[in-house]
C-alpha cells in the first residue's frame, strides 16, 4: 500500500507551486546549441555591470577560510550597515537574500489563522510564504499597476498580522512616495507589522526617494527589507537584511538559521559598502538603460509601465508567451509575468547598452513574426 | 501605549532561545587582546585541514559571476551527487547547509498538532525547528549517551510526523549500526518520516558503516541528510542536501527558498566531490587526531564518550564551565554542552596534531587550577 507523501505535507504546502526563476542561460544554450556568451539574459533583474572589484577581492580573501563556519552574528557587516544607515546593529537581521528575511518574518509573526495583506501584481514571494505557513492571502487590487495604499489599509482586519509593501514594486516598477508611505503607516494599527520591501530602493534618485529606514523611529511596527542582489551586484552570494526595532530584530534572529549567510557573502557585502563609486555607476547605467528601452518602446508604439526599478514591464499583447518564445529563439531571455496576472506584459531587466539593443532588435523581429509589429 | 512585539510572535517562537554557536575566534581575540592566530578553536567541528584546493579554485572561478543569481536547481551539483550516490537527481534537495534542509523538512511535514521524536543529547537544531513550528518535542532518554532506537520506535504515536536520528550523533559521537537502523526503520509506520542525519558519516571507516542512502529503496519514508561542512571542509559556504524519494524531494523543493545555495557554494561543492584525496586526508587526520585526544584523556584519567565523529565529549566534572573559561584564558575555545543536558562534559573538535596538543596542555592546566588535575 503506497503512501501518497504529498498528502502528508501540511495543508498550505500541498497546493504550493514553487517560485519560477528566470530561465538559466546554460539551459537555453543547451537547447539552442549556442555558446552561453551569445545569449542575453534580461530576466532576473541582475546588475549588468559585473561585480564590484572590491567585493571580488574581499570574497577571494575569504576563500582561505572555507572550512570555518561564518560569523553567525555578522559582526562586521552589521557594524558597517549600522553606520551607513544610522541605526543600531541590534536593529539589523541578516538573511540569505532578502527572500530569507521575508520568509522568516512571516514565520515569526503569522500562522494558519492570520491574514497577510499585499497588492495585486506584487512580488511573487509574498503569496508563496503566505501559503507555505497556511495563512490567508489578501491580495488588494492595484491602481494603475501600483499599490493602492488606501485600499490596502482598508483591507486590514483584526486577523491581519502582516502587510507587505514593495517599494519600488517588482514586476511593475511602480513606487509610492515617502509621504504616501508615511500616511499609510499612520493608518495601520501598531500591532500589525508592515514590511516595506525596498529591494530596488538604491536605484531611486531624486528628492522624493522613499526611505523606510528614516520612518522607523516613528513607526515601531515597521520592518524595512533590503538586498545586496540588485544595485550592489551580489545576487550570486545571497545577502539581504531587515532593519526594524531591536525587539522585532531579536525575534527574527531567533528564528533565522544561525549560519544563514556564508562567509564569502559577509565579506563581499561588507566590502561593497565601501564602493560608493560602484553604486553610482549602477544607478547611472540603469537610468540610461531605462531611457534606451523606453525610447525604443515609444518608437515601436508599445505601452510600458514607467519603472523605478532596474527593469520595465512592457505590454506586447495577448500573444506575450509567443513573443517570449520568439525572443528565446533569438537568444534573448526575458521574463513572462502571466503568473503575476499580467498575461499581456513581459518584464525586461535593464542591461548594458548593447544588450538592450540586442533585445530591442529581437523584440522587433518577434513582434513582426507575431503579426503585431509597428 | 507601547506594543510588546514579542507577544505578537507565534507561540512556539515566543519562547525560543536561539542556537548557541561556538565562540568566534575574533571575539576571543578582542577580549584577550591576542592575535587571532594565537587562538585555537576546537568548538565547531570544523575540518582542520583547510579547504580543498580544487574547491578554492572552483569558488574563485565563480566570483566573476557575482551579479548573477545562482542556478536555483543546482543542476551540476545534483548531477554529480546523483552519480556518486547512485540515486536520481530528482531525489536530491539542496540546502543552505543541512540545517536548512532539516528545517524545511519540519516545516513541510509537521505543524502545531504534530509530535516530533528525537533522542536526548541529540543535535540542538531538532528541538529548535520543532519549537519554531509549535510542534511537540518528544525527547527519548538516551542509552549510554546514544540513541535508544527501540525506545524511539516505541515513542511514535498517531500524532508523530517526524523522527530525527543523528548517525553519528552530535555532540556525543555515538553511532548506530546499519543493521540497527534497518531494524528501527522496520518498526516505523510508513506515514511517519524518518530523517537520518548523516552529517558526520564521511568520517566513518569500516565495514559496519551506516549508509542511509542504501536503505532508501526499501523505506520510502526515509530522508537522509548530509553536509559539505564537515569532512568536505566547506562550512563557510553552507551546502547540505537530502536524499529521499522523488515525491518527498518534490515537496521539499517547493518550500526551500528558490536560491538557497549560493553560486560560490554550488561551484565549490561540485568541485570538491572530485577531490577524493582530500576526503581521504580528512578521514586520516581525524582518526589519528581522535587517537591523540583519547590517549591524552586516558593518561589524565578523564572519561570520554567514544566518538565516530570529528569531535569527542570529555567528562571534566561539574566545574565544566570553569574549565571552559580557563581554557579560553589559555586561548583555546571548546564547546560547553550543558545546553544539551551534559553539564559535566565539554565537546572538543579534532584539530591538527599541534592544535590538539595545545588543547591538551591547556586542559591539564585548567584542570589543575580547578583542583581536579591528575
Amino acid at each position: 500500500m503506497a503512501i501518497d507523501y504529498q498528502s502528508l505535507a501540511v495543508k498550505g504546502v500541498q497546493a504550493l507551486s514553487p517560485y519560477q526563476p528566470g530561465k538559466p542561460i546554460s539551459e537555453l544554450a543547451r537547447e539552442l546549441g549556442l555558446d552561453s556568451s551569445e545569449i542575453v539574459k534580461l530576466a532576473s533583474n541582475e546588475n549588468p555591470l559585473g561585480p564590484s572589484k572590491k567585493a571580488i577581492a574581499a570574497a577571494e580573501s575569504a576563500l582561505t577560510d572555507l572550512c570555518l563556519y561564518p560569523d553567525g552574528n555578522g559582526f562586521d557587516l552589521k557594524q558597517k550597515l549600522s553606520t551607513r544607515l544610522g541605526v543600531g546593529a541590534d536593529q539589523i537581521t541578516l538573511g540569505n537574500g532578502s527572500n530569507d528575511v521575508l520568509e522568516v518574518i512571516a514565520r515569526c509573526f503569522a500562522g494558519a489563522d492570520s491574514e497577510i495583506v499585499f497588492s495585486q501584481y506584487a512580488f511573487a514571494v509574498y503569496p508563496l510564504v503566505t501559503q507555505a505557513i497556511g495563512a490567508k492571502a489578501v491580495a488588494v487590487p492595484a491602481r494603475a499597476w501600483g499599490h493602492d495604499l488606501d485600499a490596502m489599509a482598508a483591507a486590514v482586519t483584526e486577523h491581519t498580522r502582516l502587510v507587505f509593501v514593495a517599494n519600488p514594486n517588482n514586476p511593475t516598477g511602480t513606487v509610492n512616495s515617502s509621504s504616501a508611505i508615511e500616511a499609510f503607516l499612520g493608518k495601520i494599527p501598531e500591532d500589525v507589522l508592515v514590511v516595506l520591501d525596498e529591494a530596488y530602493c538604491e536605484y531611486m534618485v531624486g528628492e522624493e526617494d522613499p526611505d523606510g529606514v528614516s520612518l522607523l523611529t516613528r513607526f515601531p511596527n515597521l520592518i524595512v527589507c533590503r538586498t545586496f542582489s540588485k544595485a550592489w551586484g551580489l545576487a550570486a552570494l545571497r545577502v539581504g537584511y531587515s532593519v526594524s526595532s531591536p525587539a522585532i530584530a531579536d525575534i527574527l534572529n531567533r528564528v533565522r538559521q544561525p549560519f544563514n549567510v556564508s562567509s564569502v557573502a559577509l565579506a563581499a557585502a561588507t566590502a561593497v559598502l565601501d564602493d560608493e563609486d560602484y553604486l553610482q555607476r549602477s544607478r547611472e547605467a540603469n537610468t540610461s538603460g531605462l531611457k534606451q528601452l523606453e525610447l525604443a518602446f515609444d518608437q515601436m508604439g508599445l505601452r510600458y509601465i514607467p519603472s523605478s526599478g532596474n527593469f520595465v514591464a512592457v505590454e506586447v499583447g495577448p500573444q506575450a508567451m509567443d513573443v517570449y518564445q520568439a525572443l528565446l529563439a533569438h537568444g534573448v531571455i526575458v521574463r513572462p509575468v502571466a503568473g503575476y496576472g499580467m498575461p499581456n506584459h513581459l518584464r525586461v531587466s535593464v542591461g548594458l547598452p548593447e544588450q538592450n539593443e540586442q533585445f530591442i532588435d529581437a523584440l522587433s523581429k518577434a513582434l513582426a513574426a507575431a503579426g503585431q509589429g509597428a
